[in-house]
């Protein structure tokens, strides 16, 4: 199982509407994904470790497939579109990296 | 319900010993935490968002507890002894912050 790590790094000036990520985004990716998506996973960051602190993200989300090849093949043909969605919803460009699922 | 996230940046000269991590950081971490600790993900860095880019960070994990409040109350106590052990497993300073959890 394999983890795509998708996070949004937290800059002065930055911009995020997690009203339309969570109402339009996610749930249109879940779709262009189907079966392959075997769970995801939405953080809104509140604070750093310590209340008081800003959080050094505004958004984590976690997205598993079962392998690295299944992710590419749900996500290569939507790739345009998932991405191109991007700047209704945040001026954060994210990081993006696949991770082995330890736990 | 709201996720502690614990993020190991990848950097030039890091070292991180996920077998230490996971044999004994993670399992001590659990025992201490108790019932507070509602789940845990651990997240391993295998590449970018396609393979072959190097992954930007080493290791993500997260805690999920039902509330900040749960969280500190679980934590405090032995934090010390939590922070002591990062050292025994890696260089790098965890970025830690607290979110909610939407998904």
């Amino acid at each position: 199982m394999i983890r795509v790590n998708v996070l949004y790094a937290n800059k002065p000036g930055a911009t995020f509407d997690i009203d339309y990520y969570l109402a339009k985004h996610m749930p249109m990716l879940r779709e262009r994904m189907g079966a392959a998506l075997k769970g995801m996973t939405v953080d809104h960051g509140l604070s750093g470790g310590q209340l008081g602190i800003e959080a050094a993200y505004r958004v984590i989300t976690a997205l598993m497939f079962d392998s690295v090849d299944a992710f590419e093949r749900a996500f290569t043909p939507f790739a345009g579109e998932i991405q191109g969605d991007i700047p209704r919803f945040t001026n954060i460009t994210p990081t993006v990296q696949i991770s082995d699922v330890k736990i």
